[in-house]
């Protein structure tokens, strides 16, 4: 038989990249389509409280715009006023940062895999906990990255000695992929003596850290601990989201890096998407302006730090003796671990 | 001397990809920040005319989307009645598709990366015209693609003859990328007689197509040629925009692939960016349930045809004896060759 390629079926003959091979499921995309059944309210995926967006507001606000200028419209630099409300906003966080160091994204799903490009190559090195968002490790699918997966629990969050024996012993990582705050999906935040901790030995081997930051500014406590940008500006890649704190259809992200990464930033931002988005970044920005953001936070704060409470009174008085779960001070994620005599799989089954 | 990388400088100390070493500059960034320029008039870069941007009617299914539902502000799967407008949209340009066919992305640069990313191994070959749209250029940069150039100029497109004899000679790319209408920058529109050739071509050889079409629905003559996926539903790969026929600002595109790709493509694009902006998603697809595109595209069709008239006019009027250009059937770009007497880098100089 001679080979008649066109008489082939599609599946047989299409050659797709190795790694892609690979891909079996879209998982989140089946979530996304469950979670929007109107009967269903979802604990997973970091789904922000719908009710609580300022859409009033963010109507209001995004047609003025739009009326005023038909640059809204059209493709644009970031504007200078929405980088100086990042500034602003970071500042709150013990952040020192400047203008030039602020850089805009599509939300920061796209920050973090914008940063995996410009610092890892095909096949290369990876510091990351064993247990961590799921959406990182499909940024890094691409890569066959050679992971080192470090020890992390819902007690002790990610085990720092692990991270400084590997340094010790001459690994180095392209970089180092932590979540600080509201842990995803663990509710860890990590205690100050592990921040510093890290901080120092990202300084001292010169190993940067890619700080995935979506729910710091969600606090339920009196006290708020610095991210680790707060507390080293060269080797602290940082990435926040406008997805959790004020809506994720806006799909508007920030990265604060050193200066001197920007234009490399740029050029991989252009490959990917040329800008984000004009409209939903100067609704932002004019949001930001007129100072509402602040009280927003409050708002969302108070609202979800009593939803955490009324979850975790839930667990105390329903879930089996044995079980133990986090209680976040940050985020939307409880972590909880039945005793080992029960079988998961009989509840799912069940529910 | 010790090694000491805490006190050397971070530009010395940081590593980035190899690839990303050779990021000189961010052209596009620098283009955009001058186009942005209230008394400059820019016939670079695809800008559309923002004075015909349907700004009242957008602003004003936007805010009714946002009053009418929260989660027009939540993340969230594809809407069905959008990709049901896209089927009829391209239903006009003769491409017979189904929903199942249609994935949506953040504009159509995001959608040919993430083609790329679906069929290129790093160091993979890649077929192209030698000259071609710089940001699909910048999508291949990370991959450190093999390039095989195919000859191209203003007055004839692509070369399929070469395109055939590197085929019949062996070469098998990942992939074809081409532009079929009103080419960035050459203006081209490919004749009908190669765009079945180079169609027989990818079916006969099992090489797919990248068939990049921003400019498609912005014809000037009566009659428009059919895009390259109206010729074959297995080999062509379709990317459409809505950037250049509503606006860039909604960041939102698609692709027309075999359903079978469609779930490796969800992978890739929550690695990307999670989802497309649900809100300039779903203001689309009222904007178009309402019946509202084809006579907005009709409207475009009449003002940019108006305008490429007068500009070649112009040419035709001040350019210098033994000069040549595209006269397009399609999109917004015009290639203009001087006589070879002429030193361009003089004009430069003078303007």
């Amino acid at each position: 038989m001679t080979n008649t390629p066109a008489n082939l079926s599609l599946t047989s003959e299409l050659r797709v990249a190795n790694w892609a091979q690979n891909i079996k499921r879209s998982a989140m995309q089946e979530m996304l389509s469950l979670t929007a059944r109107p009967n269903l309210i979802s604990f997973g995926l970091g789904l922000p409280n719908k009710e609580l967006f300022p859409r009033e507001t963010i109507a209001k606000v995004a047609n003025d715009l739009l009326v005023e200028e038909a640059a809204t419209l059209q493709y644009g630099p970031t504007a200078s006023t929405l980088k100086s409300s990042i500034v602003e906003l970071m500042a709150a966080r013990g952040v020192t940062c400047r203008e030039e160091q602020v850089f805009l994204t599509t939300g920061s799903q796209q920050a973090i895999n914008m940063l995996a490009r410009l610092l890892l190559n095909p096949g290369g090195q990876v510091m990351m906990e064993e247990v961590t968002y799921p959406g990182f490790m499909q940024v890094l699918e691409p890569f066959q990255a050679d992971v080192l997966a470090i020890p992390t629990n819902y007690a002790e969050g990610i085990d720092v000695d692990a991270v400084e024996a590997h340094l010790k012993n001459g690994a180095r990582p392209a970089f180092l992929y932590c979540i600080t705050d509201g842990h995803n999906p663990l509710g860890i935040s990590l205690p100050l003596e592990k921040r510093e901790r890290l901080v120092a030995l990202a300084r001292e081997y010169g190993v940067p850290i890619i700080e995935d930051d979506p729910y710091g500014f969600l606090s339920y406590e009196e006290t708020n601990l610095p991210p680790l940008r707060a507390l080293d500006e060269d080797w602290v890649f940082y990435s926040g989201s406008f997805s959790k704190i004020l809506a994720p259809a806006l799909r508007v992200g920030w990265l604060v890096v050193p200066e001197e990464l920007v234009f490399k930033l740029s050029a991989i931002k252009e490959s990917y998407d040329i800008d984000t988005a004009t409209w939903g970044q100067r609704t932002i920005g004019a949001f930001m302006e007129a100072g509402l953001l602040p009280n927003h936070i409050d708002l969302l704060r108070r609202e979800y730090g009593s939803r955490r409470d009324t979850m975790l009174e839930a667990l105390e008085a329903h879930f089996p003796a044995g079980s133990r779960w986090t209680k976040p001070r940050n985020g939307m994620f409880i972590w909880v671990e039945l005793p080992e005599h029960i079988q998961v799989t009989d509840y799912l089954q069940r529910a």
